[in-house]
């Protein structure tokens, strides 16, 4: 039998309240086996034990509930349940399908019912900012159930339930009594990946899909495009990406490219929500629009060179509205990033026509204003799309006029009061915003950094209760300038599971010295399921990564 | 035609001398297209041309000049062959075995005769800290040809000639007319894993090999076993590995496994110098050998926990006898590495035997005394297996009478004058160094850190010339505590490639911007070859690593 079930008879019940710190006995001893509660993120109740069930691979199913909203046809269902089938068992099938002659006295799990509790189960929807990803999981007698009001709460739930199964010294799979009751602290857990910089193959994006739901991030920002490389083929720009790619036919992501991430995003409970950078970033937009960028001049004559997108001809905004009309059919979400970062006005200020354009607007020499007008134009184009719109800080930080549900981007990390000072000024004037400035995984630094990116907390700023409701969330961004398909996934995981856990549990739940057991766990069980997630520190996982290298 | 051919007929003639710096036509223009000259590391004397020749999949060989003094017996030379060929022309092969209807004009090369020139090729051999590497190549007419005195110079010209050879815009597989003339600058260029703070399957450990390769490399610094665990299995102590590896059966490395790795190697004029460092670093040791380890004291009695190994004992010097006759066995290179720093003389500090040994042999209270003793009675057991011995840098600075031929490795960066200082005193002590001090590349920053890598120089220290010969190279140590099969290979490779240069190349090749150019190439290369060198910076290569995720 499994190691657990040696203290099987003592029954213990172990109840951990308002968020997981250890776990105790009745008798206030701290129990030092974690290994069967590796969970990550850490679900906001937990009741475990260590009476133990035991798991088949050929009696175990994962069943839809006689009274759930959901069934057969509910293909996020279907499909998760072959994953999760598949996670927990792996390769033992392969090894025989007979039962095996001997049999064990434990009690036995055969099967997760899942039950979706409210009469829309949301199968055929798509996640957005206000998906309940909330659940309860039961397992105390041979059928565990999982609850969920939507199906996105069943999906973090099968995640949880795998997490629990482990494997004994004798390769049986377990599960211990347990309880839980989950949901997550913020609505927005992102994970941005950059496909400019370098071109990332779907393969690579797919992957880190994949390990976002086994890390509960529900957001992919999908910084498709920048100034290097424009590699988003749009039908009705098709010269965008043909001029502006890397390359137009091996760097690029056809519609259909874009259509499988989205919906294999779905699948996972995760949203899809694209950037469009501009008028900053566009290098690469130039190539294949004519007069998009403004001409830069050197004295009184033209340089050969452009810069930010040209905000004083109609041409420009009349390429914005179809173009984001396109994006807003392409990309289901509500929500698209429309950038607005970074915005050089070297060139402007040496182009007359914008010097013309500025002293017939009344701007003065305050180019932030210029930025501001396209913006603005920019931001009721896309409205009348019905998307909302994310928009990196420097918008907010100009003044422009933002519709309430605007998502402010807060990623400078630097001046006075740092990033927890824009929190403030951001909330205090009623907007929603998520938190990137501490996540830039692309910085990396000799050793355990992740328990720096793990000890942040987007709610630690200056603010009242209510300005505290208004943060939505975080996302971990991965810029490219030093990241493709070679190095990509090891660097961003599990470091990314640090903001994982800080965006999914309980604010209680910060012991970097516990969370470094789990997460050790945690990153072998990513190696297991085929994601190259690299080591904390030393030691070994028993299954180690046999990719290829 | 190719591209180059478009110049063809100026028949320009560009020629470098004294090292590599820039490529110059006639007229003293630099040349912009150095596609066809993205070597790595750059031969100490090349003459190239803008005049193309072709090669055909189908026609061209790889053969023995009629007076080499190795034949088709020689393996070395047919493995390296194969391998280059199929570096050359890819899956060219597989897309069709007619030879294609259209003719081109161009001339074409159909053989490269690989001639080695002295009469014992040391095909059977092993490669050593004398090996001659040097070759001498010449494409200029159909026939090729690569001379070489012993195998491991055609090794490398083969390296440099598959490097010459480059792909046009239609596919076609072009090499320009060259001369190079080359050898290496240090005779010792090696790079240290560590498979004892994570376990490195076998595979890592031959694709770095592979990689090694590519850049000239020729020392696996095999940095086998350490405080966290003993992978190696010893036929004459099977228990250190059964009880000090991680795992007993999936995290060791058999006799097997060894042979393999040094025989891969020897294919690739690469020599396998294991580390068996003592007597720090040696937790993993002491489970499977009793009474190798001091134990250490609480007061007055044993604290349950060791330190380094005992010097007190006479078992500590029989086990170190016959471990070390075995391990002169099983690794062929004339040299060992017997590691001796970071030694804590906390634990011996405690032992009441220890204080009364010292007391004995008048050592006073200097425990390095002790060290030195230990050291001195090690290097006496190795010397009887004819083994040389490298050491790190504190057994010299320890004052420990050392064999001129020792190699002293200096990797200690920080103290009064830093590394430089050190290599000026034990090159005035008249021994023999190599250098890691600079190239610790398990330190990791954002950024182009391969520059800083590039621009150290182990000649650059006060010292005469006779002192300055005494450097006999360097290597890049990558050491495991956060790394392992997932993060290996892109954390190694293109930042590895600097240091080889360094130490293949001329003093003079030393601009980094030029270097950046042939570097980027070069790292597209390695991944074609199926190596996940990371990104030096944004861009793309034509073909992206591909390998699972």
């Amino acid at each position: 039998m499994g190691v657990l079930l040696k203290f099987g008879t003592l029954a213990l019940v172990l109840a951990v309240c308002q968020g997981y710190e250890d776990i105790w006995d009745y008798d206030g001893n701290k129990l030092k086996d974690t290994d069967h509660v590796s969970l990550w993120p850490m679900p906001q109740k937990l009741q475990t034990s260590v009476v133990a069930f035991r798991l088949s691979s050929l009696k175990f199913q994962i069943v839809h509930a006689q009274h759930s909203s959901a069934g057969p046809s509910c293909s996020i269902l279907q499909t998760a349940f072959r994953r999760y089938f598949d996670y927990i068992f792996g390769y033992m099938k392969k090894q025989g399908d007979k039962e095996p002659k001997k049999t064990f006295g434990g009690e036995e799990v055969v099967e997760l019912q899942v039950w979706i509790t409210s009469s829309d189960s949301e199968c055929d929807g798509y996640p957005g900012l206000k998906s309940d990803e909330s659940y309860e999981l039961s397992v105390d007698q041979q059928s565990a159930v999982l609850r969920a009001p939507k199906v996105w709460g069943a999906l973090r739930g099968l995640e949880t339930f795998s997490q629990l199964v482990y494997e004994d010294e004798y390769g049986s799979k377990n599960i211990n009594k347990t309880a839980i009751s989950d949901f997550p602290r913020f609505a927005h857990r992102g994970i941005l990946l950059d496909s400019s910089r370098h071109y990332l193959p779907l393969k690579v994006i797919l992957a880190n899909l994949e390990a976002m739901a086994m890390n509960k991030f529900n957001v992919f920002h999908w910084h498709i495009v920048d100034d290097q490389s424009f590699p988003y083929m749009s039908r009705t720009f098709p010269d965008l990406s043909q001029q502006g790619a890397f390359q137009p036919y091996t760097h690029v992501y056809t519609p259909s490219d874009v259509k499988m991430v989205i919906e294999f995003a779905r699948m996972r409970g995760i949203r899809v929500i694209p950037e469009f950078d501009t008028p900053g970033h566009t290098q690469s937009w130039g190539k294949g629009q004519k007069d998009l960028l403004t001409p830069c001049y050197s004295g009184s004559s033209p340089s050969g060179s452009f810069g930010p997108v040209n905000p004083i001809l109609n041409t420009t905004y009349e390429f914005m509205g179809s173009f984001f009309k396109e994006v807003s059919s392409v990309f289901p979400d509500a929500y698209v990033h429309l950038g607005g970062d970074e915005v050089d006005f070297s060139c402007w200020k040496s182009n007359p026509d914008i010097t013309k354009f500025m002293a017939d607007q009344g701007f003065g020499t305050d180019y932030s204003k210029l930025e501001s007008y396209y913006i603005q134009r920019l931001l009721d184009i896309v409205s009348t799309t019905n998307k909302g719109y994310m928009i990196w800080q420097e918008v907010f930080d100009n003044g422009v006029k933002l519709k309430l549900d605007t998502l402010v981007h807060v990623w400078i990390w630097w001046g006075t009061g740092g990033y927890k000072a824009e929190l403030s000024r951001v909330t205090s004037a009623g907007y929603k915003t998520l938190l990137s400035a501490p996540w830039y995984l692309d910085h990396i630094a000799y050793g355990q950094d992740w328990q720096n990116l793990y000890k942040e907390d987007p709610s630690d700023f200056n603010g009242t209760e209510e300005q505290k409701k208004l943060v939505i969330g975080g996302e971990a961004c991965l810029w490219g300038e030093y990241v493709d398909a070679t190095n990509l996934t090891p660097r961003l995981w599990p470091r990314a599971s640090a903001v994982g856990e800080r965006l999914w549990s309980d604010q209680s739940v910060k012991d970097v010295n516990e969370a470094y057991i789990r997460l050790v766990q945690h990153r072998c069980r990513m190696i297991e399921r085929g994601i190259p997630a690299e080591p904390l520190f030393v030691g070994y996982c028993r299954h180690e990564y046999k990719g290829s290298l």
